[in-house]
């Protein structure tokens, strides 16, 4: 057969167009990248918040086939400038109060770039055991960091694991609710459809999406009522287990929201959480983006009755400067999220594996494959502490609350609802049109970066303070031009 | 309420631990990064191929709480040497030729890092335009580099996207196929138990995974024979569909695997595409290791029938240069995969979604956000250019073509199975023991790294050339190794 093929060219000499990048050339670039972005970074300031891309725009600065021949990494980079970035719109700038951030910071940014430099695969502990075991101690942690209850700790039959997002998480909580509902029958014979999942009517369209990915059909979710605020009502909870039940339905799992997305409402987690215990349903809390103020005494309060949940999943990587992807998630049970998510073929088994005493995270999560992500995690809990963490994000809802009490003190302004953290919910009391109108010139500006929602059918604007670098001065200023535009 | 709350502390300076890393700071630490990873990569050969971490000892060096205050950036980088190094598995090695490889370059690992310096989400396509037009320019540069059908362009009713992994893209796949079969009843109530989904006995663990999480059941995922190679029989898979049909059952989808992970063995797909079309089931093609040997002419015949095809993906993390994540899936009918994906909340509302010309690629995968993965495989494809690649992919051929021929010339050892690319499967004559010895000693000695598989039930030796920086004397002396492990 070797005799069919053609002799292996010789290693080529870096100067040939193509060649590998040597490690000193690596350097040489690397460096001029990492000042490319604290260039980037200092002069974010100036650049419009929000892209003033036209569809197709960037796209038609391209070329539309790949280059023949390899070109100088300068040439690549400086396209960084011209083609690039009038498409991006700057989720770092301290002005973008939009959905809800996804904060960064140098620490994150170098625990990714060590990653990629690191190219291993975490799959299997045996695959690159640190990977593996920084995740393990790093998820416990942050555990603590947040006060999330011991029974998730992975010293005990519990633990935690960095997915991508907090869509993954909750696809992955309610595939373990399906299974454990139903005895390990799904994941044999297909899905019953009598079984059935629970959220409320603000919940996260994730939580549709992954109850229509695990084949239950969105028939079977049930939009449970909520109160003014936005927080899923028990008694409704309660009344639509019953329901089910006597219809022959089989409840499998509630979904807990702490921060809807809309108007950062908290469901009663400690109530649903008796609920689930008494009915014997699998109760997942999604903490998405709230998750974070946990780290500050003064804000663990929403975290009460999550002790009585079977998971929880919070981001990092909106709201604890780890650069996305960093959701956090954890489990009461990892037997049951194992038993759902476990394949072993022959040529993944080793001995490590087989000996029963290291975790392979591959069967926490949909891919097989993983990248070292709890690098940016240590690196941030590192540069930060404890109390770093506590001070930026007590400043965010500090900036937040003060915002709201802007609004409040304004006639011609409301909340929509209560800002318990760092999103306030506001409108002009002109009606749709002029909060409609106010947003759009806002976004032209390029000052800054606001999203809206509806509530109680009214169209609503949303603020959320949770940028790395906003600071007191950005906020001041926002507000400044949110009443001049509504003039 | 803002008089409630603390007021919100002015920005700390950058001399208080815990401050925000300040861009001179970053400039300053990114450069010290950077020079660690090209430290890294220039002296990975005299490093142990194969951890030699027990269980738990890397875990042990770490405190077992997060610290209280901030720490010198100096302290947590000095910490990789002191406590993750000994833990790592060296996948970037030249003479690791363990699994399929995860192989990075410079230009890939430094298109990690602007991402991440950007840290824009991409979920919209007006979250950062360039983010989602970039994305899409790329996947056509890359179907034309490979040679894919036109079907799958974006400027048709097809369109590629950036995956995390082949495990989440044909997940993806099997949702589509799934919906499509039961015209999107199965979304809205939940799985009909009579789908069912064929592969061969030699695909993917993450075929069956996918079929489990989507409540399909492993149950009604048909393992269809194979020939002696390890490619599935069409007439077995003509037979299987016909007594599936006759019992009532509702066939689906069809996985076809381009290079099998246990033997490189190749599906005939377009035997297989022919039976899907005329059933009207969708077909999967699953490249995942093997897709890019198609970037060179000599090498394309493995697309032979992918114009037959429903969808398609492979991973550039794996055979080329691009750091993982980066798997690239096409569909034929976007539409089919956006109906099955798509969720469309208040807050995610937009003038360009609403006006149809753009993609919003969150519709086209599990997860919400996402990064900017395209400039990754951007950099990547200018900096090596066509040219480039086909010398390295090449190379990798020739070298394993090389290295099979040492197989078949020595009478202790023997092919398990032809080796059409760049995986060779070979054993020791004289049984499994001493096959698996063999594997031991070498990676015990951290010289190289190789894994293994059964074939015909026999312990068969798997060595893989992919890494980037492997030449022909890393091949050379691992045969020379392997040979003296034999002795």
């Amino acid at each position: 057969m070797a005799a069919e093929t053609p002799e292996a060219p010789e290693c080529p000499p870096e100067s040939l167009p193509g060649a590998h990048m040597s490690p000193a050339e690596f350097r040489r670039h690397g460096h001029a990248v990492v000042d490319w972005i604290a260039d980037y970074l200092e002069g974010i300031e100036a650049r419009p918040v929000l892209s003033r891309a036209e569809p197709g725009s960037i796209a038609a600065k391209l070329p539309k086939h790949p280059p023949a021949t390899g070109e100088p990494f300068e040439a690549i980079l400086s396209d960084m400038d011209a083609i690039v970035m009038p498409g991006v719109t700057h989720w770092q700038h301290p002005s973008f109060f939009a959905y809800f951030n996804s904060n960064a910071s140098g620490p994150s940014i170098l625990g990714e770039l060590l990653s990629a430099g690191l190219g291993v695969q975490g799959m299997l502990w045996a695959t690159s055991p640190a990977c593996t075991e920084v995740e393990t101690v790093m998820m416990d942690w942050l555990l603590e960091l947040l006060g999330l209850p011991d029974a998730f700790r992975s010293t005990g039959a519990g633990g935690g694991v960095i997915q991508d997002s907090a869509s993954s998480a909750t696809l992955c909580a309610i595939l373990a609710a399906r299974e454990r509902a139903t005895g390990w029958r799904t994941d044999r014979a297909g899905v019953d459809r009598r079984l059935c999942v629970y959220a409320s009517e603000q919940t996260h369209s994730s939580i549709e999406k992954a109850v229509r990915i695990a084949g239950l059909g969105r028939d079977n979710l049930r939009a449970v009522a909520c109160d003014a605020r936005g927080a899923l009502d028990p008694a409704a909870l309660t009344a639509a287990i019953a329901a089910d039940r006597a219809a022959g339905h089989t409840p499998c799992a509630v979904i807990a929201t702490i921060g809807t997305t809309s108007s950062h409402a908290i469901d009663p987690v400690r109530a649903m959480g008796a609920i689930c215990r008494a009915e014997g349903i699998w109760l997942h809390v999604d903490a998405a983006h709230a998750g974070p103020a946990a780290v500050c005494p003064a804000y663990r309060w929403i975290h009460d009755g999550v002790e009585l949940a079977d998971s929880y999943c919070t981001n990092p990587h909106k709201w604890m400067f780890t650069n996305f992807d960093c959701d956090a998630f954890w489990v009461r049970d990892r037997a049951a999220l194992v038993r759902t998510l476990s394949v072993l073929p022959e040529y993944l088994r080793n001995a490590a594996t087989a000996s029963g005493r290291v975790i392979d995270y591959r069967d926490w999560q949909i891919p097989l494959g993983r990248r070292f992500r709890a690098l940016k995690l240590w690196f941030v809990m590192r540069h930060y502490g404890v109390a770093g963490l506590r001070r930026h994000i007590e400043g965010h809802v500090a900036l937040a609350q003060r915002f709201a009490g802007w609004v409040e003190a304004d006639p011609d302004f409301e909340l929509a609802v209560p800002a318990p953290l760092n999103l306030v919910c506001f409108r002009h009391t002109g009606g749709d049109a002029i909060n409609e109108a106010i947003m759009q010139r806002l976004n032209d500006s390029g000052a800054l970066y606001l999203t809206h929602t509806r509530i109680g059918d009214r169209f609503t604007l949303r603020l959320c303070v949770g940028g790395t670098h906003t600071e007191a001065r950005h906020v001041e200023d926002a507000w400044r031009r949110i009443r001049a535009a509504a003039a």
